[in-house]
């Protein structure tokens, strides 16, 4: 391990925090709220240690494979201990469980949060809220490489380690051109979903933190009844489509417009299936609130399709109560929070991608049973998907439920019923913010003791990271020469 | 398909059902119970039909694959129709949905029950309930085998087909000798079961009834408080043994006894796994209840070691209300529901054998993550596991999640709880019994709707012959000429 490579590459990475404080001490400057100067220390705080980091250990090595997955975990844990401190300086927090909590859950998109009263915070903070969720949605390591273009094939390592979902082709010859067009795309939604906000009505600050959240999939509101404080259609409507747009895969809008062709979205296996999902679940839940009288059918179609779209995507904006709707209602919602959105976007869960893989081989797996000497590849858009590729998507799917498991375990052990554990833990874990029960819409995660907390960080790094990137700093061998 | 081959060979399943009957039978002339007519109606009517069908479609074909998925999935239709006349003539249930569930859920040795008051039934039902255990446990169409040593070779198909578990080895050459041997090791452990309950002070008839429904681990007691009745250390612990003794991989006892090798249960992975998830799950329980003062030491020990034994071996004894257990007991109950035994065990689940190879890849993509290049095979006991055995175990997994899933929506349609749902539909998929809360150890099956009765009934096939045999029948292939 090139330790003196990692820690330069971090301390640029505490540095790009340091100056993303820039923005929330902006507004916090133009409210004068009282969380000035919890933003003037923390930027100038990893300023301060992110160019002493890079000073100190710069270095001409190049990356390997083992410094690509240590950079990007670590890059993870730095930027959340450094953005953390805006909370624990403005006295928001004062412990640190809670503090690393809410900006794990940030960064990872997640949007679970342990603040009773939204409302009450200072603007900086509720800026940098948002913005963690926006850095962290394309991926702070993402953006590094799109920075550094100086960084060549070996950014690849770190870019596949952190990228959201299996991107299956380079859409540029230099990763950090693919990192670029990416961040373009990324910027380009926002800035239509920010605009369309506020035309609808929404204050000019809480269309650029709602926008923020809302393309990142990420779920941080400034208001204590989320997405549902707005009581219109079309904020409810523009949020769900943006949602959507955001729980697609990145590599489509890149294809659409670089070769004028926006039959690729049909074309693409994945994305039919993600809108087959919804427009399937909003079918059934619309239908079973409607028999169970939850009000005028606008209301419920309006509920059901944010609050689908809103899961699936893991974003967990809340406009309804869903905790509280029929069994079929909230058996799909829990289904739901598994699943998350197509590969290559900003989604959290297992990703429809790999979803479509295995209904595709439990089919062929059939077909097997009956032919055994049947030679028949499984195919995605008229390509092979070769067995070594299939054996890790079968293999992500059991250690991901392995995970969701053992620590439905654990935080059952902290005296939680199982709807309890089993929400909480899929609902970080996925990225998606919002449980049911004790977990559920209308609450949050502040009543666990710290070390679920700290559980939960954990959970949601992993989720963010798909497991692999992080679960091989636990093993032995990664250590070894 | 051969329709011949296959109706033919259902008549001898009928027989077989027909036969066995006469066990009953004979208990309710000796008590002079009033359901000595239901089953001498029952016995006669199986008989003349099982004669029937044998005599018009004999013919001198010989088994293919297609033949051998059929003929198990139908066979099991046939015994539970078939079975189910006892309880409609003897005035048991008034309707075919309770009475094709009990029977169902005997045969699969399921043990979930749509009986409120067990004690006031006659003798004969409460015989013909553990003895449908005793027939499903080993296997209709495994005995069938093992009585016509004519089948040869063809018939390893169904016997593949239905065994329980993945089978490693052939035992001896013909397949019919296999089947006998796996009949004799079942006879005698049944056998010592029923003499030790009845010398530790159970009557002739319950141990020789709990004895069918331990070793097939099924579950069926003719107590409403089902073990739990019998306040005995002894007998709870007679039957802890008992059951985890059928939930053993049954090749280890004929091995064993054959090379006179004792160590080979040492020397098995599967073995060592199921024995360390077996004394963790207790020691962790043990704990848990002590913490929360449930009772003196040796009566948790007692509960832990009986509810944990029981669950993992998806036997389902109750001794004591594990649904009022604290969330950590509560939620590792919920996690063995998943597991099940070994492998060429009659126990039901996922089973230790799989989740040994699952974990054990895990672990080796973890390794792989690092070093991309490692060539670096997957071994169960020195033996190479190949790529296609691998892709066969994690589809299976993702097969049995999805089924669990899709049918927990369905149950929860009928208005349940998420909790009721997802722990009634691994009851039965797992083939354990009860479940939790609403399904919990102290509840039954009745309260369920006609059309989740029959899918229970559905999923408990499922279950108990793993699968792909029943799944393959709905395939539009199956059926192509």
């Amino acid at each position: 391990m090139k330790l003196r490579l990692v820690f330069s590459t971090l301390g640029i990475i505490v540095i790009i925090i340091g100056l993303s404080m820039l923005l929330p001490l902006a507004w916090a400057i133009y409210y004068g709220s009282h969380d000035i100067y919890a933003f003037l220390i923390s930027s100038t705080t990893a300023l301060i240690v992110g160019f002493t980091l890079y000073k100190v250990f710069k270095t001409q090595d190049v990356f390997r494979y083992k410094e690509g997955f240590a950079v990007v975990s670590l890059a993870w844990i730095f930027a959340t201990i450094f953005g953390s401190l805006p909370y624990l300086l403005s006295g928001t927090f004062d412990n640190f469980a809670d503090a690393i909590f809410e900006t794990m859950s940030g960064f990872t998109t997640t949007g679970a949060t342990v603040i009773s009263n939204i409302e009450i915070l200072p603007h900086g903070i509720l800026v940098w809220r948002s913005l963690t969720h926006w850095l962290g949605g394309m991926g702070i390591v993402v953006l590094f490489v799109a920075l550094l273009s100086s960084i060549g094939t070996s950014g690849m390592q770190m870019f596949k380690a952190e990228a959201p979902g299996p991107v299956k082709e380079k859409l540029k010859p230099r990763i950090s051109e693919s990192a670029k067009m990416l961040w373009y795309i990324y910027v380009a939604l926002t800035g239509a979903n920010f605009l369309l906000l506020w035309i609808f009505g929404m204050s000019f600050f809480d269309a650029m933190c709602h926008a923020f959240s809302t393309v990142a999939t990420g779920g941080f509101s400034n208001h204590n009844t989320s997405i549902g404080f707005y009581d219109s259609y079309a904020i409810h409507f523009i949020s769900t489509l943006f949602m959507f747009l955001a729980g697609t895969n990145f590599t489509l809008y890149y294809l659409a417009l670089h070769n004028n062709d926006y039959k690729i979205f049909w074309k693409s296996e994945e994305f039919r299936l993600y809108l087959t999902i919804i427009l399937g679940a909003i079918i059934i839940i619309f239908g079973d609130l409607f028999i169970h009288n939850y009000g005028n059918p606008f209301k419920i179609l309006d509920d059901a399709s944010l609050q689908v779209v809103s899961i699936i995507t893991t974003t967990g904006f809340v406009s309804a109560d869903f905790d509280q709707w029929p069994g079929l209602s909230k058996s799909i919602i829990f289904t739901l929070l598994f699943i998350g959105g197509c590969a290559g976007s900003t989604s959290g869960g297992i990703k429809v991608w790999r979803i479509l893989v295995l209904l595709k081989h439990t089919h062929l797996e059939l077909k097997r049973a009956i032919h055994p000497r049947l030679i028949s590849p499984l195919k995605i858009q008229e390509k092979i998907v070769p067995d070594e590729v299939l054996i890790k998507i079968l293999q992500f799917f059991f250690i991901y439920m392995f995970i969701f498991i053992i620590s439905t375990v654990i935080i059952s052990s902290f005296g939680y019923e199982l709807i309890d554990s089993m929400s909480s833990v899929i609902a970080t874990l996925g990225n998606t913010g919002p449980g049911l029960n004790k977990f559920g819409p209308t609450q949050n995660f502040l009543h666990a003791p710290a070390a679920a907390k700290f559980l939960f960080s954990f959970l949601m790094l992993l989720g963010r990271l798909e497991l692999y990137t992080v679960l091989v700093l636990f093993s032995p061998v990664f250590w070894k020469k």
